[in-house]
């Protein structure tokens, strides 16, 4: 099947991928350490959280093998930050700060690339939109799910639904505009920085009232 | 792939179909507001807890992307039962009963839907019988593993079987007649019927002996 | 697509591919019997503990639908192991140190089979050695997110190892000489050993130092 990612994903964007990759295996390595998980159980975390998005997208849309497993890049950066994280996790632990940014840097990449990924294999709007917040969101879902936690993506601030922003806003500019370049720019940054503002400011979803 | 679903799918199965979406969506909204998770939790076990099962059988069956991603009814349904459960929790908790009624007719409509594609799509009858069991069940295995518990298809009453057995008529049917037709409406009725006795009687399936 | 599977998947390695099948099969039905689950939940622990790694792999690479669900033998037999846990526990929880050996043979098995099927649908080196390594880890991974634990295989020893160790000599020997049947020996034995010798010497993977 033909498909025009290569217009989408610029050189810059595949940078940016790779960034979120990263970051993702380490929130996954975290998680990993924390529980006195061993060595391999650490690097697996870490290639879940940074690839199962991605990995669940592409067999969703039909395009197998997936990305993430054909392309040793991948592989290569989740172990390293694996080890990474492994070997010097006082270090990483230190810096949760910046993690919180990098972190918020690929879910946009991941929900942007995601959503663009989906219409260049002809999925429709509301499909595309759906494919790219769970390419953002998957990994942490998958990562919680593999220590038999209730995925914190369900209680952090508006991490869903800056994903979803991102990627509706790629959608909205592909229909419109027939090219989505300049969306899927856009559709980054609002995203990030909606994470950003959200863990700033406090912003949560409501939780429902209930009789106790 | 020319699939001769049409035939099997009649209009009234599709209200029926989208009748079980909406059910099962609330029984993943339920789960979610009871744990506190927050909005978007909530429309995600919503729209899991209604559409994994389909969406893990069109994978396995290869039919990609998934018709719960395709179709926007599903989404749309699914995203309208979680937020009524978000904002009349108290309501919705107080009509259980009902819900049980739905569910079950959700269930055998599931089952049937699922192992009549599963024919369609040329799998072998062992393998279609599963696939309607699991399109019936998947969604409820789903909803429970992203709340970190042990699926409650385990435990209830005649459940799954209720789902097999559905499926099953369908495809003897199919292979004795060469149309599903009237197997599809015996077999929904059998589990639909199955389900309510069991939960009625109180039917259970036997828990093997152990040494403490 | 063509492939070359009968090279690789000779008539011994069929038989032992059933035996490893079995075999799985009762390590769910173990976990399934243990924790009070019903008839049919112990029956979905053995299915999904026999062939959850092989089904993951199947979609991954694009084989669909999966070789488990499309021959009756997966299914025969996980049911037979499934019952015959649920039927005489005690007599099964006896046997544990048999059980051990078999369930090393069995990865062994399919993490050379795994990775010899995904260099027969044409997936890169590094690729195939994953594949190798899901398919002879998923079953239990899966089968323990099944009742809400932190998977066994992270803490397990060397289990992933071993099934990484047996993959990657199939896909090197591959590599190098072209034919994957003696490789396929090689990495079977040498996985079934690393197994085995780790369990008697109680080899672990390290866990990371924390600051408390």
């Amino acid at each position: 099947m033909e498909v025009n990612e290569g217009v989408l994903i610029s050189e810059f964007l595949k940078a940016l991928d790779l960034v979120g990759t990263f970051v993702f295996a380490l929130s996954g390595a975290v998680s990993g350490v924390r529980r006195r998980i061993d060595l391999f159980g650490v690097l697996v975390l870490s290639f879940v959280a940074a690839t199962a998005g991605g990995i669940v997208r592409d067999v969703l849309i039909g395009a197998t093998p997936p990305a993430a497993i054909q392309d040793w890049r991948y592989i290569t950066l989740s172990l390293a930050a694996g080890f990474v994280t492994f070997y010097w996790y006082p270090l990483v632990a230190k810096v949760k700060s910046p993690i919180l940014v990098f972190d918020a840097l690929g879910l946009g990449l991941f929900a942007v690339a995601g959503a663009g990924k989906a219409l260049a294999f002809h999925l429709g709007p509301g499909a595309a939109v759906l494919m790219g917040m769970l390419t953002g969101i998957g990994g942490g879902i998958a990562r919680d799910i593999l220590v038999a936690e209730v995925p914190v993506v369900f209680t952090a601030e508006l991490y869903a639904v800056a994903a979803l922003a991102g990627a509706a806003i790629v959608v909205i500019g592909d229909s419109v505009f027939g090219s989505s370049a300049p969306a899927a720019a856009i559709g980054g940054v609002v995203c990030v920085a909606l994470r950003l503002m959200a863990i700033r400011k406090g912003w949560k979803l409501p939780v429902a009232q209930q009789l106790d």
